[in-house]
């Protein structure tokens, strides 16, 4: 079984651009802590900076991990909901906000390996653009690559994660999909440098995730983290994995099993209208049956499927796998 | 059970603009016939004018037809794939083109009783348009409503039923989805005008098809057949149904018991890499599975279900459902 | 030209599901409703219930209208931001918030005569669903006509008007579409019952515009209002009018001249990053561009047009009309 | 003025998957050459290999060209309309089928230099997937990368550059998007292989194009090549360029300009109900306007806006660049 974990935020309040105050109550901290760690097989937990953990707030973070025994699986730097940040943080056309990015990012990196983590994921959601003719493409890029690079270089017992989004919050996002993000950690150059997979964010990118999988082995073995949600393919939803798709989950899973991804799996998800912890709930239990399904396939009958590549024959091993028919 | 029908096409060879002379195949009608039959728990078959059958053919038809047991579920008139067609069928500009769409249709009415049949489903592909400013469409509406309407009452004991899509060939169809075809139907009026749903040209719409069979139920109980397939949500791929989408069709299935459907399940499906026939008997086999998926769910806990609205309800209860887990 | 207006929030703060602070600083009513007055050619404003006018504030906003001469356009009662109607107002499982989204209707319906407006402009945006098996379809639905019926017969000197969405923040909204709305009408069938486009909601349902318009006339002429804004086609991006898109603007402004719109045209955008009264500037300024091209359009050459039907005769015409080549 | 040109068959006729005799009538080769000859502004031509030139009609073809005056711009191998190649020609999974699919681009590599050209444009079409399990991604995309290796070795005086695209024919192709092109172009790592891109794919792939000409300089500075054509942003629909879209072709333009591109700009379009050669004179007239426009804006205005980022900025220098409003 995978190592799978909760986003903190995720069994707390969501809040939406019509429905400011939030469709759920808020959650005090300690309350999210044990939210989190009342669901079976959840073994860590994700935090946002600013959202759940900062500097002021680390001794009782630390506390929250030591009494649930939560492991701490990463920190995102919070460089989407802050108002300096809202035309950018390492693109931003202001030369102090892109150096404030890369500081806080720094700052976050200490702090994960003070909690006994060893990944940062950034998740820039506001480096992009909007508009034609606002963004110079080449400048903004190369701002990112060399922030991320410094970052990286700061300490090499971190590792540093970039999680793209082809949209949203900007229409435009420069790390868009898998590969564009690869060419740019090409160009960081930096052994601690990867990318976290947002199965929904690959989704609206009409990325096939198992194929951004084998991408990312293919290309300099990259995939660091795991983000999981669902959607209906046109905008991050952010809803219960395995509330609409089933067999690309599987597909997902097998690939994660035959490329040796050791890391963890973590919720990431908006149930807007539903209790946060038992929703995440929910995607775990839906986890562990698709990584099963996926642990029953074995190598000769996948064997034969790529060698056929009929979809007839898929079709009728997914039907067999999934329901013995 | 339902019953299960196949468009003969689909058992053929496929052809896409780029591969014209089809990627399989082209097989004898007789052949076709044959391989629609051999396909288990199948009783009905759909036929498209020109392509499969005519005034000259009528009578191996019908000897294929008796032969083989099969029931003519349909008769799909070609108002597509005719040269004289292409910028449109009842909408042309050109009234003598719209008169023969009228024409040809009230003639494969005949043919269609005169076959068994009570059926002719129109898939109007070319009425619509590409550009702005290059239609009128108050006109063009008014034109189309008037020319169903035509054949409507030309024979009141063969039922019209018009099938939906959003786009392709044109990039506008006038019937584009569920509720546009129902105002046209409105404005036609005729009791024998009814709705065909293909499942895949609905979910291109965005449509959760198992709402456009409670939409039909609701305006008018016009919900008169029903063609299946998969696809990725942005284009009709006309893949075989079940091989990308599970728990959407089980509550499609579910809203067809729901709303008492009594007519065919047909396959339309394009598995341009793949022997026609075995994809169609794949489809057949998850068409019985989701069927009995929905047959299995429940008053009490649909109930409960609608009353509370709960997301995390609703998976725990679909993953015991499908997996019982 | 036609009559143009803003939406009151459009010129304050912005925020997301990230930067819950908002982009901007938050503005008084009163600055507001100077920044609206400041845009050349506006005459009229838009506001939302709890968010800009209610029973307590009436008297303030009076004196704001009076002050700066701006007629109320209309009111849209806030059915989306507010905790109570997280799950559906007219549409929620519980009836009594059912009956409160019904009478709070009325209280702005009686406002908005209080205060020289005739028109109440619904946006039902959390009357829909999320995820399969959530909804009972045709009991939801059926609540919603019921509710909105009531409003109507409640006084019929002021109209409501309905303004539909595919999706957000609902995954899956009832009134989904120019057409799905028409049909609720129907059932509802009070004449003081109409439609309110907004383009880009229209434009994320695959609709062209100008089309929308046109079937809004031919099924009982029910274009009600317009509101206006741009995207890139797959999301609500409520952009500038006219930032990414040029010609089928231009067919919409012509459409609204052909079929004799008298009413209204708001700008309705979400400018996140931008100073939000200069944004709704751009955008008016853009409307009186697309209103005179569209005035420059003459019988002789659409009809031409509309008779050809064309594709290279429309990109000569449109080249010449925008561009004098 | 850039160099335009034109793909032969756009002035011929035009089939899809259910017309599949076509929409116009056949023209002759000559007749196409001619055709092309005759659109004001057009110096060079795109060939097709079967559909225009082999090795049987080469000298055909040569004296074509030098009748019409006409440079070959480039030669597109069909790897797309060979029954052999349905499942895939650089990614079969039949190596006879691979090793040909490398042997015929050779071949083509050399008529194009027999005809003056030095340019081959790959368009993969068949190399990708269309259902899960179907394909082995990391063995698939090494194979293509291997045998697009293999061509460029054969001779460095032919360029060889791969058009890329996200869907259709298959439901996934391997080069998706320009970043996943120059992943494989970087494993390729041979001087004289670059990226061709057609507009309309990237606008399906949601690619701002004119962001997509910056990535290519940043990463390599290996764009070779540009087709042309307009869509609605969800399929490929190769609509005459300039029928919907406007603005962003101006920075589509700009862009090459500021990247200092020098080859040819085609037309790649299906007018399905146009005629052919009309259609590319339509697209070449739009194409000198925006490309005017691009000229027009000054490096003092650009470097204010990208300092800025203001979309309220960009919005009022565009109406003011285009409309002089």
């Amino acid at each position: 079984m995978s190592n799978f974990s909760i986003i903190l935020g995720n069994v707390g309040n969501f809040s939406d651009r019509f429905m400011g105050c939030g469709y759920q109550r808020d959650y005090r901290l300690d309350e999210m802590f044990d939210r989190v760690a009342s669901v079976k097989g959840v073994t860590g937990v994700e935090l946002v900076s600013n959202w759940h953990v900062s500097a002021e707030n680390v001794k009782q973070v630390k506390q929250n991990l030591e009494r649930t025994g939560l492991k701490l699986v990463s920190i995102i730097p919070d460089h989407f909901g802050v108002k300096k940040y809202g035309k950018g943080a390492f693109t931003s056309k202001d030369p102090s906000v892109r150096e404030q990015a890369v500081r806080e990012t720094k700052e976050m990196m200490d702090i994960a390996q003070f909690l006994g983590g060893d990944l940062v994921s950034l998740w820039p959601g506001q480096d992009g653009y909007d508009y034609p003719f606002q963004g110079d493409y080449i400048q903004e890029r190369t701002w990112f690559e060399e922030g991320v690079k410094e970052c990286c270089r700061y300490r090499k017992d971190v590792r540093v994660s970039i999680e793209y989004k082809q949209k949203e919050p900007r229409n435009f996002s420069y790390p868009s999909n898998v590969s564009s993000t690869l060419l740019m950690i090409g160009k960081i150059a930096e052994p601690n440098c990867g990318v976290t997979i947002d199965y929904g964010h690959g989704a609206v990118a009409y990325e096939n995730l198992a194929e951004s999988v084998a991408i990312l082995k293919k290309y300099g073995d990259k995939l660091f983290h795991v983000h999981m949600n669902d959607n209906y393919g046109f905008w991050d939803d952010d809803m219960i994995t395995g509330s609409i798709h089933t067999i690309p989950y599987v597909e997902f899973f097998y690939w994660l099993k035959r490329t040796g991804y050791k890391g963890y799996i973590s919720t990431d998800q908006y149930p807007y209208r539903e209790d946060g912890r038992d929703a995440c709930n929910e995607s775990v239990r839906w986890f562990e049956l698709f990584e099963e399904l996926a642990a029953n396939i074995d190598d000769k009958s996948i064997d034969a499927l790529y060698k056929s590549g009929s979809a007839v024959d898929v079709s009728a091993y997914m039907r067999k796998l999934l329901f013995n028919r």
